[in-house]
């Protein structure tokens, strides 16, 4: 039965990291797509989200079973609660993946804009924390997903700075503003995208310390600041995140 | 124990609806915080969301110990992990509550725009669905989350209107591209709501029938559409959504 138990959560394990990697690549094609203004390829997102959307049916019936048939407790329990909420998380990573995908539909046919760099770059930022964050679900590792959840800081701050630019674009250029406005909500989508990645960050946290860290990040991210507000540069202790 | 087991469920059902709607009245204002472009209304939803935070955590916690303490089974299972799905999406109905109103404090001193008209109509399809599909699950009221997951449609024609609108206000007048781009944004987020109430009522069904609709919805709206493609009107029944 241990060993059945085991088998079980292994398998749950490798699916959760297959999902994962697949809202990854979905997320990697669309913003491809985007860049090349190529229709072809942003169509071929759509048809992987659907293979996203099975595997978190698939997923979240191994939860509800393993739950029902091997009633686990304590690490256990809580790892298994924290995968059915990542499966909803990466979904909607490859929601955010048509969405970019339908952006790039709409560019398809006109001129490229400067701030696709600034996407690209804002894309492979968020694919990272979110491959990094399931690494470090599965390998329940708390120390990577604790600077994991102050590295999404890095994210809002390109993120507002592609938005201010691409706001500048739009009213310098009025026949660039169909262009720019797609690019604004890609960019939106793609830091959508790192939140997602912080949340399975701190499910990670939960998981591996029983402590929830969840919407505790601004604790965290001035902790982790330069002296002025934080003496010493200390980092934070276990106490500063525990909820009695 | 029976005993105490229902009376903690109908806690968690109580607590469910008391996230929900400050969820949904987190919208409400900031939405009323954007028309109004009133700073200090805007302000308050960033200390509402906390509260939604807060109760995300107490919730979370009432289920896996749930899990723990009683290991339901069937339905009973089904509610409770499905209630860790629902509180997901309503703290990230709070998330762009608190979008709206970064918005909205953008818009403070600038002139109105007309699409705001919209925007409000937007608003109120969006947190009506959210607050139906709440009670339909605490009621565990299968048909009426059918019909939620149909009503999406109407919000993305009107987001889409919405989305054109604004565009073409952009073109036409470049002094409003910033209060468009912001309603845009605004916009974007209430289009989510819905698609997070679609989630919940997707939930439902799952409970009731313990079946899987999610990512059926194009199926269920193909069949609720007139004729044409589907003859005489039948309404889907159970096979059409079973998996086995």
């Amino acid at each position: 039965m241990e060993r059945h138990f085991d088998h079980e959560l292994e398998t749950l394990k490798e699916r959760l990291l297959l999902m994962g990697g697949r809202a990854e690549s979905t997320i990697h094609k669309a913003v491809q797509a985007a860049e090349r203004r190529d229709g072809a390829l942003a169509r071929e997102v759509v048809a992987d989200d659907k293979l996203i959307d099975e595997l978190e049916i698939e997923i979240d019936e191994r939860c509800v079973n393993l739950l029902a048939l091997q009633q686990p407790l304590a690490r256990d329990l809580r790892f298994i609660t924290a995968a059915l909420k990542i499966t909803n998380d990466l979904e909607r990573v490859g929601d955010h993946g048509v969405n970019i995908a339908d952006g790039a539909l709409q560019l398809v046919g006109h001129p490229p804009l400067a701030a696709m760099n600034d996407v690209m770059r804002l894309a492979g930022l968020a694919t990272a924390m979110l491959r990094e964050a399931l690494d470090a679900f599965v390998h329940q590792d708390a120390e990577t997903a604790r600077r994991l959840v102050v590295r999404d800081d890095a994210v809002d701050q390109l993120h507002r700075q592609l938005f201010g630019q691409l706001m500048s674009t739009m009213i310098q250029d009025p026949t660039s503003v169909e262009r720019a406005m797609t690019l604004v909500l890609v960019g939106r989508s793609l830091e959508r995208v790192a939140d997602l990645a912080t949340n399975i960050a701190e499910e990670v946290v939960f998981i591996a310390e029983a402590r929830v860290i969840k919407h505790h990040s601004e604790e965290l991210k001035a902790a982790a600041r330069p002296p002025a507000s934080t003496p010493h540069g200390r980092q934070p202790d276990s106490e500063d995140f525990g909820r009695t």
